[in-house]
């Protein structure tokens, strides 16, 4: 296959782009195409495609009518109205989650790392349904899960369990959360995961909404514990919101700490959280990865699938004005999120895999800011069927 | 003209609505449309037009190629390039104006308040260009200027005297800008602009991003101004960042004195900077409005023309997730922008002015959170044609 004249983000000028078995095998310059399909992407800028590096697909109603959010204002108030509600609506619902792979999809995401409920109400329900899922997708999708004790370990018995079940079971990583803010003790929750992790070979991915010291803290421990453990490139952190609570030089300092230890950070700059400092973090080294959270379900209503959409909203959030800050955000929505998932990080390069999206746009930073609907998306070097977006969130053709 | 069969904000199920001679003659019950054109809107939103409540129209670089942020991290980097740019691009430029105005109408904005830049260097040149483009729009933009002072006043010499001269060319607001942070004398500054205000009649629209004490303390003096001048109703703050670095309790009280003089505030939500408190000054009876700030201009690339996805960054970072929450945002961009504009502030009601949307949305909530572009838009009584968007910010037609 040939695309026919983009312009390739991070290339002078725009160029043909040969792709074979699955593969970018030339890139500019010129190369008989007499037998080849041909794209025309002239005015179209070509990036890696997108990947959305932390959702809760189990959790979505996305796709179905709107459902009026109805927690309380408090952790704990959404935390019941989670258990309360889930099985009255069908959560883990596998139509809703099939539905929001292929908007994902239709936008140009390849690559998804999705944290599904493990507990003993839920059990492995949703890991069950999560994968029954993506194979609905075929090979258009591939899908991380992350074992996620949502409601605790230390404070949730028999979670513990669970998770090295969900382990053998074919999930990619061991999640944790607030080992002190929620799980009440830190120290021992990280003994669980890093454990976990260990012990089945996996990755760890740790959500931390703690704020403040104690945040921070808990960074410091992470990181320390990679260190200690060699497990650098194999662990992240999600939302980090502490960060925000520091000044320059703690922040600096706690950079540092992560950049050595070998800790991912994801953000998704959502709602009105701190945002990690992207530009600082990557500057030292540590891969910055992007993802919604939650979209469209009981924790809230908000989110569309779209990753280049998400990266807007982690460059606005970020204060990013100029190309080079806008596209910091752009880089975490694909080559940072190859990094986590521990795929080939190459963007369009010559050997690198055939995932990409055309957009129409003439500059990488115009791409996040306008983020328009129509894409063309190539997987695994193929361009997949063009679907009917409609913004509503109900597919077409569902 | 009778559209029929839209669900309609805030009444119960679906309701036809006849309009006559540009006003809501009906709404529910039967009857008689047999004379009458008939918009189907059967599974529709209806609500009021949008109303963008803040915004630089003179500076915008809209539907034009995009121009990479060129100006340093400081107020005094962004203003020095603005200066130094601006005639290089021509800069106000009507046909980008007219574009974006174009854009704001497609997606059911109706009225607009604009703050043009007015300094020894412009003069009155942006007043005379935004007139004219508004003026290509004819009666489906209404557009009031504020005659804004964005390099200061008291350190500007000159600006004192234009401001004067541009409230009599026909602008409906005197602005004002940082009295402190800015302009080095805030009582000085004040004594200025209410006093034009007062002089010519008009209202007053004071941009202040001075945070913390100092920023609390002059919305104290400009509310207190307001009261002993009687001039509730007239004078608004736009951005208020202050309130992010108060407690709950100095808030409240903050809160009550505007709410008591009558002051107006305008938001954005923009970037990462504070969101004035809305339910809190909504609670109180504050008018709160809302708007972009800048669309794609010197000062930042960022903003579409869409007062829907203006209300939805206004919710996400106020952290609304419940349907009631979601819609003071959508509130602020429709009836808050009314008051502001000294307009009439019903929405779809019978002798209401038929300015109003259909948005492809089952609730209000779901419409912010998805915004989708296809809109029927109603002013004054007629339907706009449908104009292809693009959201590349370049207008098809153009």
């Amino acid at each position: 296959m040939v695309l026919r004249g983009p312009h390739i983000w991070g290339h002078d000028g725009p160029a043909d782009v040969l792709i074979r078995d699955g593969i970018v095998a030339e890139v500019g310059g010129t190369f008989d195409s007499s037998d080849c399909e041909v794209v025309d992407l002239s005015g179209q800028l070509l990036i890696p495609s997108l990947v959305e590096a932390h959702c809760h697909l189990d959790k979505t109603l996305y796709g179905g009518p709107w459902v009026p959010h109805s927690a309380g204002d408090t952790l704990a108030d959404r935390i019941a109205n989670d258990r309360d509600r889930r099985r009255e609506l069908g959560i883990p619902d596998i139509d809703r989650i099939v539905a929001l792979l292929e908007r994902m999809s239709s936008f140009g995401t390849t690559h998804v790392r999705t944290h599904t409920d493990v507990d003993p109400d839920v059990g492995l329900l949703g890991i069950e349904v999560v994968e029954a899922a993506a194979e609905r997708l075929g090979d258009r999708m591939v899908v991380q899960q992350v074992a996620f004790p949502q409601h605790g370990i230390v404070t949730n018995p028999g979670t513990e369990e669970l998770l090295a079940d969900a382990a053998t079971a074919g999930v990619r990583a061991i999640g944790g959360i607030d080992p002190a803010g929620m799980d009440r003790d830190p120290v021992r929750h990280l003994d669980v995961v890093f454990g976990l992790a260990e012990r089945f070979g996996l990755d760890l991915d740790i959500h931390l909404h703690d704020g403040g010291t104690l945040g921070a803290w808990e960074l410091e421990l992470i990181a320390d514990r990679t260190a200690a453990l060699s497990m650098g490139g194999r662990v992240a952190v999600s939302h980090a919101y502490a960060f925000g609570d520091l000044n320059d030089h703690q922040q600096d300092l706690l950079v540092d700490r992560l950049a050595h230890a070998g800790v991912a950070i994801v953000t998704g700059a959502v709602y009105s959280f701190p945002v990690p400092p992207v530009k600082k973090l990557r500057a030292a080294g540590v891969t910055v990865a992007c993802g919604h959270d939650g979209i469209r379900d009981l924790w809230g209503p908000y989110g569309s699938g779209d990753m280049l959409e998400r990266a807007m909203h982690l460059a606005y959030r970020s204060t990013f004005r100029s190309d080079p800050d806008i596209e910091l955000a752009l880089e975490a929505a694909t080559i940072g999120g190859r990094r986590l998932l521990g795929l080939d990080p190459r963007g369009v390069e010559v050997g690198a895999p055939a995932d990409l999206v055309a957009i129409d746009a003439g500059t990488a930073a115009e791409a996040v800011v306008t983020h328009p609907d129509h894409r063309t998306v190539i997987r695994a070097g193929r361009a997949l069927p063009q679907r009917p977006i409609d913004v509503t969130g109900v597919e077409d053709d569902a």
